[in-house]
Protein backbone atom coordinates (compact mmCIF):
# COMPACT_ATOMS: atom_id res chain seq x y z
CA UNK A 1 0.00 0.00 0.00
CA UNK A 2 1.12 3.51 -0.73
CA UNK A 3 0.97 5.53 2.41
CA UNK A 4 0.13 9.25 1.62
CA UNK A 5 -1.20 10.49 4.28
CA UNK A 6 0.85 13.59 4.23
CA UNK A 7 -1.80 15.35 1.38
CA UNK A 8 -4.20 15.13 3.90
CA UNK A 9 -4.21 19.09 4.87
CA UNK A 10 -4.66 18.47 8.61
CA UNK A 11 -1.96 16.09 8.89
CA UNK A 12 0.06 18.25 6.66
CA UNK A 13 -0.46 20.61 8.84
CA UNK A 14 0.71 19.21 12.09
CA UNK A 15 3.37 17.51 10.08
CA UNK A 16 4.66 21.16 9.20
CA UNK A 17 4.57 21.84 13.29
CA UNK A 18 6.57 19.35 14.36
CA UNK A 19 10.34 20.52 15.08
CA UNK A 20 12.17 18.69 12.50
CA UNK A 21 9.71 20.25 10.21
CA UNK A 22 10.29 23.74 11.51
CA UNK A 23 13.69 23.44 12.13
CA UNK A 24 15.03 21.01 9.16
CA UNK A 25 18.19 18.70 10.29
CA UNK A 26 18.95 20.30 13.45
CA UNK A 27 15.89 20.01 14.48
CA UNK A 28 16.25 16.32 13.78
CA UNK A 29 17.09 14.17 17.10
CA UNK A 30 18.91 11.70 14.91
CA UNK A 31 20.82 14.12 12.06
CA UNK A 32 24.28 14.43 14.11
CA UNK A 33 23.91 10.59 13.85
CA UNK A 34 22.61 10.27 10.00
CA UNK A 35 25.71 13.03 9.32
CA UNK A 36 28.27 10.63 10.29
CA UNK A 37 27.33 8.05 7.93
CA UNK A 38 26.77 10.07 4.99
CA UNK A 39 29.42 9.80 2.25
CA UNK A 40 31.36 13.06 0.45
CA UNK A 41 28.88 13.86 -1.90
CA UNK A 42 31.25 16.09 -3.33
CA UNK A 43 30.77 14.81 -7.84
CA UNK A 44 27.57 12.11 -6.54
CA UNK A 45 24.40 11.84 -8.41
CA UNK A 46 22.34 11.28 -5.82
CA UNK A 47 18.89 9.81 -4.89
CA UNK A 48 16.61 11.13 -2.20
CA UNK A 49 13.68 8.45 -1.45
CA UNK A 50 10.74 9.88 0.22
CA UNK A 51 12.20 13.30 0.27
CA UNK A 52 9.44 15.30 1.90
CA UNK A 53 10.55 19.07 2.55
CA UNK A 54 14.36 17.94 0.88
CA UNK A 55 16.43 18.55 3.72
CA UNK A 56 18.96 16.40 2.55
CA UNK A 57 18.69 16.99 -1.11
CA UNK A 58 19.52 20.59 -0.09
CA UNK A 59 22.60 19.31 1.91
CA UNK A 60 23.32 16.89 -0.51
CA UNK A 61 23.80 19.97 -3.57
CA UNK A 62 25.48 22.50 -0.87
CA UNK A 63 28.10 19.22 -0.43
CA UNK A 64 28.95 18.88 -3.87
CA UNK A 65 26.81 16.97 -5.47
CA UNK A 66 26.58 17.21 -9.00
CA UNK A 67 22.71 16.06 -9.68
CA UNK A 68 20.29 15.03 -6.71
CA UNK A 69 16.81 13.72 -7.61
CA UNK A 70 14.02 13.47 -4.71
CA UNK A 71 10.92 11.61 -4.99
CA UNK A 72 8.38 11.46 -2.89
CA UNK A 73 4.42 10.36 -3.22
CA UNK A 74 2.98 13.93 -1.73
CA UNK A 75 2.72 16.23 -4.04
CA UNK A 76 2.49 18.93 -1.09
CA UNK A 77 5.53 18.06 0.20
CA UNK A 78 7.36 18.48 -3.00
CA UNK A 79 5.73 21.82 -3.31
CA UNK A 80 6.91 22.99 0.22
CA UNK A 81 10.71 21.19 -1.01
CA UNK A 82 10.19 23.43 -4.01
CA UNK A 83 9.42 26.73 -2.18
CA UNK A 84 12.95 25.73 -0.67
CA UNK A 85 15.25 26.18 -3.45
CA UNK A 86 16.44 27.39 -6.82
CA UNK A 87 19.26 25.23 -6.92
CA UNK A 88 19.11 23.99 -10.53
CA UNK A 89 20.75 20.57 -9.69
CA UNK A 90 17.75 19.63 -7.40
CA UNK A 91 14.75 17.80 -9.49
CA UNK A 92 12.04 16.41 -7.48
CA UNK A 93 9.93 14.12 -8.92
CA UNK A 94 5.95 12.86 -7.51
CA UNK A 95 6.79 8.97 -7.69
CA UNK A 96 6.08 6.48 -4.98
CA UNK A 97 9.34 4.50 -3.42
CA UNK A 98 7.29 1.67 -4.71
CA UNK A 99 7.44 2.53 -8.50
CA UNK A 100 11.18 3.78 -8.82
CA UNK A 101 12.33 3.37 -12.11
CA UNK A 102 15.65 4.58 -13.40
CA UNK A 103 18.31 2.70 -15.37
CA UNK A 104 21.12 0.91 -14.10
CA UNK A 105 23.77 2.28 -12.47
CA UNK A 106 22.08 5.90 -12.76
CA UNK A 107 23.26 7.72 -9.04
CA UNK A 108 26.02 6.97 -7.11
CA UNK A 109 24.70 7.61 -3.59
CA UNK A 110 20.89 6.57 -2.28
CA UNK A 111 18.95 8.00 0.71
CA UNK A 112 15.99 7.38 2.57
CA UNK A 113 14.99 9.15 5.85
CA UNK A 114 12.41 7.66 7.99
CA UNK A 115 9.87 6.25 4.59
CA UNK A 116 11.35 2.84 4.32
CA UNK A 117 8.90 1.61 7.19
CA UNK A 118 5.87 3.11 5.31
CA UNK A 119 6.82 -0.07 2.37
CA UNK A 120 5.62 -3.42 2.68
CA UNK A 121 8.46 -4.77 0.25
CA UNK A 122 11.97 -4.15 1.54
CA UNK A 123 13.55 -6.79 -0.40
CA UNK A 124 11.88 -5.93 -3.99
CA UNK A 125 13.46 -2.20 -2.64
CA UNK A 126 17.09 -3.59 -2.17
CA UNK A 127 17.56 -5.34 -5.31
CA UNK A 128 15.99 -2.16 -7.32
CA UNK A 129 18.49 0.09 -5.05
CA UNK A 130 21.45 -2.31 -6.12
CA UNK A 131 20.67 -1.77 -10.00
CA UNK A 132 19.93 1.54 -9.97
CA UNK A 133 23.83 2.33 -8.15
CA UNK A 134 26.96 2.42 -9.76
CA UNK A 135 29.42 -0.24 -8.16
CA UNK A 136 30.78 0.92 -4.95
CA UNK A 137 27.95 3.59 -4.62
CA UNK A 138 26.58 4.12 -1.35
CA UNK A 139 22.84 3.38 0.39
CA UNK A 140 21.83 5.12 3.49
CA UNK A 141 18.58 4.92 5.44
CA UNK A 142 17.30 5.62 8.40
CA UNK A 143 14.05 3.78 9.95
CA UNK A 144 11.75 3.44 12.60
CA UNK A 145 13.65 0.59 15.19
CA UNK A 146 12.23 -2.77 15.28
CA UNK A 147 11.86 -2.72 18.95
CA UNK A 148 10.16 0.36 18.35
CA UNK A 149 7.71 -1.12 15.41
CA UNK A 150 7.01 -4.41 16.43
CA UNK A 151 4.44 -4.19 19.04
CA UNK A 152 2.28 -1.70 17.14
CA UNK A 153 1.48 1.09 19.41
CA UNK A 154 4.52 2.87 19.74
CA UNK A 155 3.62 3.70 23.23
CA UNK A 156 4.76 3.52 26.57
CA UNK A 157 3.24 1.10 28.94
CA UNK A 158 1.71 3.35 31.78
CA UNK A 159 1.09 3.03 35.85
CA UNK A 160 -1.94 3.95 37.34
CA UNK A 161 -0.34 7.44 37.52
CA UNK A 162 0.41 7.79 34.13
CA UNK A 163 3.86 7.46 34.54
CA UNK A 164 5.92 5.29 31.96
CA UNK A 165 7.07 2.13 33.02
CA UNK A 166 9.04 0.98 30.11
CA UNK A 167 8.46 -0.05 26.36
CA UNK A 168 6.59 -3.31 25.11
CA UNK A 169 7.68 -5.92 22.55
CA UNK A 170 5.67 -7.86 21.61
CA UNK A 171 5.29 -10.28 17.97
CA UNK A 172 8.37 -9.28 16.53
CA UNK A 173 8.79 -12.06 14.20
CA UNK A 174 5.68 -11.53 13.46
CA UNK A 175 6.64 -9.29 10.24
CA UNK A 176 4.18 -6.84 8.69
CA UNK A 177 1.42 -3.91 9.16
CA UNK A 178 1.02 -2.52 11.98
CA UNK A 179 -1.35 0.81 12.65
CA UNK A 180 -0.54 3.72 15.04
CA UNK A 181 -1.28 6.60 16.01
CA UNK A 182 1.15 9.70 14.49
CA UNK A 183 0.07 13.18 14.72
CA UNK A 184 -3.35 12.08 15.63
CA UNK A 185 -4.48 10.08 12.82
CA UNK A 186 -4.17 6.32 12.22
CA UNK A 187 -1.28 5.50 10.23
CA UNK A 188 -0.10 2.20 8.02
CA UNK A 189 3.74 1.21 8.92
CA UNK A 190 5.32 -1.86 8.41
CA UNK A 191 7.71 -4.41 11.42
CA UNK A 192 10.16 -5.89 10.00
CA UNK A 193 13.24 -7.84 11.96
CA UNK A 194 16.74 -6.07 12.18
CA UNK A 195 17.35 -9.74 10.68
CA UNK A 196 15.42 -9.05 7.77
CA UNK A 197 16.85 -5.26 7.19
CA UNK A 198 20.76 -6.30 7.51
CA UNK A 199 20.19 -9.84 6.01
CA UNK A 200 18.13 -7.74 2.72
CA UNK A 201 21.41 -5.94 2.31
CA UNK A 202 23.65 -8.72 2.32
CA UNK A 203 22.11 -11.16 0.36
CA UNK A 204 21.44 -8.57 -2.55
CA UNK A 205 25.67 -7.75 -2.62
CA UNK A 206 25.98 -4.96 -0.25
CA UNK A 207 28.81 -4.55 2.51
CA UNK A 208 27.83 -2.95 5.81
CA UNK A 209 29.82 0.02 6.54
CA UNK A 210 28.15 1.89 9.60
CA UNK A 211 24.96 0.76 11.20
CA UNK A 212 23.76 3.05 14.47
CA UNK A 213 20.99 3.48 17.17
CA UNK A 214 20.89 6.95 17.16
CA UNK A 215 20.29 8.36 20.94
CA UNK A 216 20.46 11.94 22.20
CA UNK A 217 24.12 13.38 22.57
CA UNK A 218 25.26 15.56 25.81
CA UNK A 219 24.41 18.50 24.96
CA UNK A 220 20.52 17.84 23.83
CA UNK A 221 20.16 16.22 26.77
CA UNK A 222 21.46 19.32 28.47
CA UNK A 223 19.47 21.52 27.27
CA UNK A 224 16.20 19.78 27.11
CA UNK A 225 15.50 16.92 29.78
CA UNK A 226 12.99 15.25 27.81
CA UNK A 227 15.30 13.85 25.86
CA UNK A 228 16.67 11.68 28.56
CA UNK A 229 13.01 9.26 27.62
CA UNK A 230 15.17 8.73 24.44
CA UNK A 231 17.29 6.75 26.22
CA UNK A 232 15.16 4.49 27.53
CA UNK A 233 14.54 2.30 24.26
CA UNK A 234 16.20 2.76 20.54
CA UNK A 235 13.80 4.33 18.27
CA UNK A 236 15.39 4.44 14.61
CA UNK A 237 18.16 2.27 13.13
CA UNK A 238 20.18 3.69 10.46
CA UNK A 239 22.34 1.72 8.44
CA UNK A 240 24.99 2.75 5.86
CA UNK A 241 26.23 0.47 3.03
CA UNK A 242 28.17 -0.28 0.00
CA UNK A 243 27.13 -2.29 -3.74
CA UNK A 244 29.93 -4.69 -4.14
CA UNK A 245 30.60 -7.33 -6.85
CA UNK A 246 28.29 -10.23 -5.80
CA UNK A 247 29.76 -13.13 -4.42
CA UNK B 1 33.97 -9.49 36.50
CA UNK B 2 34.43 -13.60 35.83
CA UNK B 3 31.41 -15.27 36.03
CA UNK B 4 31.53 -18.21 37.42
CA UNK B 5 28.81 -19.96 38.26
CA UNK B 6 29.17 -22.99 36.49
CA UNK B 7 31.29 -24.82 39.26
CA UNK B 8 28.69 -24.25 41.74
CA UNK B 9 27.26 -27.96 42.08
CA UNK B 10 23.68 -27.17 42.66
CA UNK B 11 23.74 -24.12 39.15
CA UNK B 12 26.30 -26.83 37.20
CA UNK B 13 23.41 -29.79 37.93
CA UNK B 14 20.76 -27.19 36.88
CA UNK B 15 22.71 -26.79 33.68
CA UNK B 16 23.01 -30.44 32.90
CA UNK B 17 19.13 -30.79 33.53
CA UNK B 18 18.13 -28.13 30.23
CA UNK B 19 17.39 -29.50 27.19
CA UNK B 20 20.49 -28.04 25.38
CA UNK B 21 22.76 -29.95 27.77
CA UNK B 22 21.43 -33.15 27.47
CA UNK B 23 20.72 -33.56 23.67
CA UNK B 24 23.49 -31.16 22.83
CA UNK B 25 23.76 -29.56 19.50
CA UNK B 26 20.06 -30.28 17.88
CA UNK B 27 18.36 -29.99 21.89
CA UNK B 28 19.43 -26.29 21.17
CA UNK B 29 16.81 -24.00 19.52
CA UNK B 30 19.29 -21.54 17.82
CA UNK B 31 21.51 -24.46 16.38
CA UNK B 32 20.14 -24.81 12.98
CA UNK B 33 20.59 -21.15 12.78
CA UNK B 34 24.36 -21.22 13.84
CA UNK B 35 25.04 -23.58 11.87
CA UNK B 36 24.20 -21.72 8.89
CA UNK B 37 26.41 -19.44 9.78
CA UNK B 38 29.61 -21.51 10.67
CA UNK B 39 32.37 -21.46 8.00
CA UNK B 40 33.62 -24.64 6.27
CA UNK B 41 36.00 -26.36 8.95
CA UNK B 42 38.21 -28.49 7.09
CA UNK B 43 41.73 -28.17 7.27
CA UNK B 44 41.22 -24.94 9.64
CA UNK B 45 42.22 -24.12 13.58
CA UNK B 46 39.21 -23.53 15.63
CA UNK B 47 38.99 -21.49 19.12
CA UNK B 48 35.82 -21.76 20.88
CA UNK B 49 35.14 -19.41 23.61
CA UNK B 50 33.75 -20.29 26.86
CA UNK B 51 33.17 -24.27 24.95
CA UNK B 52 31.31 -25.72 28.23
CA UNK B 53 30.53 -29.29 27.03
CA UNK B 54 32.30 -28.42 23.94
CA UNK B 55 29.49 -29.67 21.81
CA UNK B 56 31.04 -26.88 19.18
CA UNK B 57 34.49 -28.40 19.85
CA UNK B 58 33.40 -31.51 18.80
CA UNK B 59 31.52 -30.54 15.75
CA UNK B 60 34.44 -28.53 14.11
CA UNK B 61 36.81 -31.44 14.52
CA UNK B 62 34.55 -33.73 13.40
CA UNK B 63 33.98 -31.69 10.20
CA UNK B 64 37.56 -31.10 9.25
CA UNK B 65 38.96 -28.60 11.77
CA UNK B 66 43.14 -29.97 11.92
CA UNK B 67 43.01 -28.08 15.75
CA UNK B 68 40.47 -27.24 18.17
CA UNK B 69 41.11 -25.19 21.09
CA UNK B 70 37.94 -24.57 23.67
CA UNK B 71 38.20 -22.25 26.62
CA UNK B 72 36.43 -22.14 29.43
CA UNK B 73 35.91 -20.60 33.21
CA UNK B 74 34.42 -23.47 34.76
CA UNK B 75 36.86 -27.18 35.47
CA UNK B 76 33.43 -28.70 36.18
CA UNK B 77 32.52 -27.87 32.41
CA UNK B 78 36.36 -28.79 31.05
CA UNK B 79 36.05 -32.37 32.93
CA UNK B 80 32.28 -33.12 31.37
CA UNK B 81 33.92 -31.79 28.16
CA UNK B 82 36.82 -34.04 28.19
CA UNK B 83 34.77 -37.13 29.12
CA UNK B 84 32.73 -36.68 25.74
CA UNK B 85 35.65 -37.36 23.37
CA UNK B 86 39.42 -38.71 23.00
CA UNK B 87 39.79 -36.89 19.94
CA UNK B 88 43.49 -35.75 19.93
CA UNK B 89 42.64 -32.75 17.90
CA UNK B 90 40.74 -31.36 20.41
CA UNK B 91 42.28 -29.54 23.68
CA UNK B 92 40.37 -28.07 26.57
CA UNK B 93 42.03 -25.30 28.42
CA UNK B 94 40.66 -23.38 32.02
CA UNK B 95 41.34 -19.58 30.93
CA UNK B 96 38.34 -17.07 30.99
CA UNK B 97 37.88 -15.17 28.04
CA UNK B 98 38.75 -12.05 29.54
CA UNK B 99 42.43 -13.68 30.27
CA UNK B 100 43.01 -15.13 26.21
CA UNK B 101 46.28 -14.99 25.45
CA UNK B 102 47.65 -16.83 22.15
CA UNK B 103 50.03 -15.83 19.68
CA UNK B 104 49.22 -13.52 16.63
CA UNK B 105 47.29 -15.54 13.69
CA UNK B 106 47.23 -18.78 15.67
CA UNK B 107 43.67 -19.34 15.07
CA UNK B 108 41.60 -19.30 11.10
CA UNK B 109 38.49 -19.97 13.34
CA UNK B 110 36.91 -18.12 16.57
CA UNK B 111 33.65 -19.22 17.61
CA UNK B 112 31.61 -18.64 20.81
CA UNK B 113 27.96 -19.16 21.98
CA UNK B 114 25.82 -17.73 24.28
CA UNK B 115 29.22 -16.60 26.56
CA UNK B 116 30.16 -13.08 25.27
CA UNK B 117 26.95 -11.49 27.66
CA UNK B 118 29.28 -12.32 30.41
CA UNK B 119 31.96 -10.59 30.04
CA UNK B 120 32.05 -6.56 30.68
CA UNK B 121 34.63 -5.38 27.75
CA UNK B 122 33.56 -6.42 23.77
CA UNK B 123 35.08 -4.09 22.41
CA UNK B 124 38.14 -5.03 24.38
CA UNK B 125 37.91 -8.67 22.90
CA UNK B 126 37.04 -8.13 19.49
CA UNK B 127 40.78 -6.13 19.13
CA UNK B 128 42.11 -9.33 20.67
CA UNK B 129 40.59 -11.99 18.39
CA UNK B 130 41.13 -9.68 15.50
CA UNK B 131 45.49 -10.39 16.13
CA UNK B 132 44.37 -14.03 16.96
CA UNK B 133 42.68 -14.76 13.89
CA UNK B 134 44.42 -14.87 10.06
CA UNK B 135 43.77 -12.89 7.01
CA UNK B 136 40.16 -13.33 6.21
CA UNK B 137 39.71 -15.86 9.64
CA UNK B 138 35.96 -16.00 10.90
CA UNK B 139 34.53 -15.21 14.01
CA UNK B 140 31.34 -16.09 14.80
CA UNK B 141 29.25 -15.80 18.05
CA UNK B 142 25.69 -15.66 19.72
CA UNK B 143 24.53 -13.47 22.39
CA UNK B 144 21.51 -12.55 24.32
CA UNK B 145 19.59 -10.15 22.70
CA UNK B 146 19.83 -6.47 23.56
CA UNK B 147 16.27 -6.94 23.33
CA UNK B 148 16.17 -9.85 26.22
CA UNK B 149 19.08 -8.59 27.98
CA UNK B 150 18.08 -4.78 28.13
CA UNK B 151 15.23 -4.91 31.15
CA UNK B 152 17.18 -6.98 33.37
CA UNK B 153 14.66 -9.19 34.61
CA UNK B 154 14.83 -11.43 31.71
CA UNK B 155 11.17 -11.96 32.34
CA UNK B 156 7.69 -10.92 30.69
CA UNK B 157 5.26 -8.83 32.29
CA UNK B 158 2.18 -10.86 33.28
CA UNK B 159 -1.22 -9.31 33.70
CA UNK B 160 -3.69 -10.11 36.83
CA UNK B 161 -3.87 -13.99 35.52
CA UNK B 162 -0.58 -14.57 34.85
CA UNK B 163 -0.61 -14.57 31.47
CA UNK B 164 2.66 -13.02 29.31
CA UNK B 165 1.55 -9.61 28.29
CA UNK B 166 4.59 -8.21 26.63
CA UNK B 167 8.05 -8.49 26.87
CA UNK B 168 9.54 -5.19 28.80
CA UNK B 169 12.30 -2.75 27.24
CA UNK B 170 14.02 -0.23 29.22
CA UNK B 171 17.32 1.40 29.85
CA UNK B 172 18.54 0.31 26.69
CA UNK B 173 21.23 2.52 26.04
CA UNK B 174 22.38 2.69 29.86
CA UNK B 175 24.76 -0.59 28.97
CA UNK B 176 26.41 -2.60 31.66
CA UNK B 177 25.48 -4.95 34.33
CA UNK B 178 22.13 -6.77 34.56
CA UNK B 179 21.15 -8.95 37.04
CA UNK B 180 18.90 -11.71 36.19
CA UNK B 181 17.72 -15.12 37.31
CA UNK B 182 18.85 -17.86 35.48
CA UNK B 183 18.60 -21.59 36.89
CA UNK B 184 17.35 -20.62 40.05
CA UNK B 185 20.52 -18.39 40.89
CA UNK B 186 21.22 -14.55 40.61
CA UNK B 187 23.55 -14.11 37.57
CA UNK B 188 25.25 -11.13 36.11
CA UNK B 189 25.34 -10.20 32.44
CA UNK B 190 26.47 -7.54 30.50
CA UNK B 191 23.80 -5.84 28.69
CA UNK B 192 24.91 -4.13 25.02
CA UNK B 193 23.26 -1.90 22.12
CA UNK B 194 23.09 -3.91 18.47
CA UNK B 195 25.17 -0.78 17.61
CA UNK B 196 27.94 -1.81 19.93
CA UNK B 197 28.19 -5.09 18.94
CA UNK B 198 27.98 -4.36 15.22
CA UNK B 199 30.66 -1.41 15.61
CA UNK B 200 33.04 -3.20 17.65
CA UNK B 201 33.62 -5.73 14.97
CA UNK B 202 33.26 -2.81 12.20
CA UNK B 203 36.23 -0.76 13.85
CA UNK B 204 38.24 -3.07 14.49
CA UNK B 205 38.09 -4.22 10.94
CA UNK B 206 36.00 -7.39 10.96
CA UNK B 207 33.51 -7.30 7.69
CA UNK B 208 29.88 -8.86 8.47
CA UNK B 209 29.02 -11.85 6.62
CA UNK B 210 25.92 -12.77 8.46
CA UNK B 211 23.05 -11.40 11.03
CA UNK B 212 20.63 -14.06 12.56
CA UNK B 213 18.20 -13.33 14.91
CA UNK B 214 17.11 -17.11 15.41
CA UNK B 215 13.39 -17.80 15.82
CA UNK B 216 11.99 -21.61 15.89
CA UNK B 217 11.45 -23.56 12.54
CA UNK B 218 8.31 -24.59 11.69
CA UNK B 219 8.83 -27.83 12.38
CA UNK B 220 9.84 -27.05 15.87
CA UNK B 221 6.44 -25.15 16.46
CA UNK B 222 4.50 -27.75 15.09
CA UNK B 223 6.05 -30.28 17.78
CA UNK B 224 6.32 -28.33 20.60
CA UNK B 225 3.43 -25.23 20.70
CA UNK B 226 5.75 -23.84 23.63
CA UNK B 227 8.45 -22.33 21.20
CA UNK B 228 5.65 -20.07 19.96
CA UNK B 229 6.44 -18.06 22.98
CA UNK B 230 9.96 -17.46 21.05
CA UNK B 231 8.54 -15.63 17.93
CA UNK B 232 7.08 -12.68 20.55
CA UNK B 233 10.39 -11.12 21.01
CA UNK B 234 14.22 -11.77 19.88
CA UNK B 235 16.26 -13.91 22.75
CA UNK B 236 19.17 -14.01 20.82
CA UNK B 237 21.47 -12.95 18.08
CA UNK B 238 24.03 -14.60 16.12
CA UNK B 239 26.70 -12.23 13.83
CA UNK B 240 29.00 -13.84 11.60
CA UNK B 241 32.03 -11.36 10.07
CA UNK B 242 35.47 -11.86 8.88
CA UNK B 243 39.02 -10.19 9.18
CA UNK B 244 40.18 -7.96 6.57
CA UNK B 245 42.68 -5.92 6.12
CA UNK B 246 42.14 -2.45 8.11
CA UNK B 247 40.90 0.53 6.18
Amino acid sequence: MKENKYDDPSFFEAYGNMTRSRKGLDGAGEWHALKQLLPNFKGKRVLDLGCGYGWHCRYAAENGAVSVVGIDLSTKMLEKAQSFTTDHRIHYQNTAIEDLEFSPERFDVVLSSLAIHYLADFDGLVKKIYQLLSLRGVFVFSVEHPVFTAYGSQDWIYDSKGNKTHWPVDNYFNEGKRKAIFLGQEVIKYHRTLDTYVNGLLSHGFTITGFVEPSPEEHMLAQDPDWKEELRRPMMLIISSTKNVKA
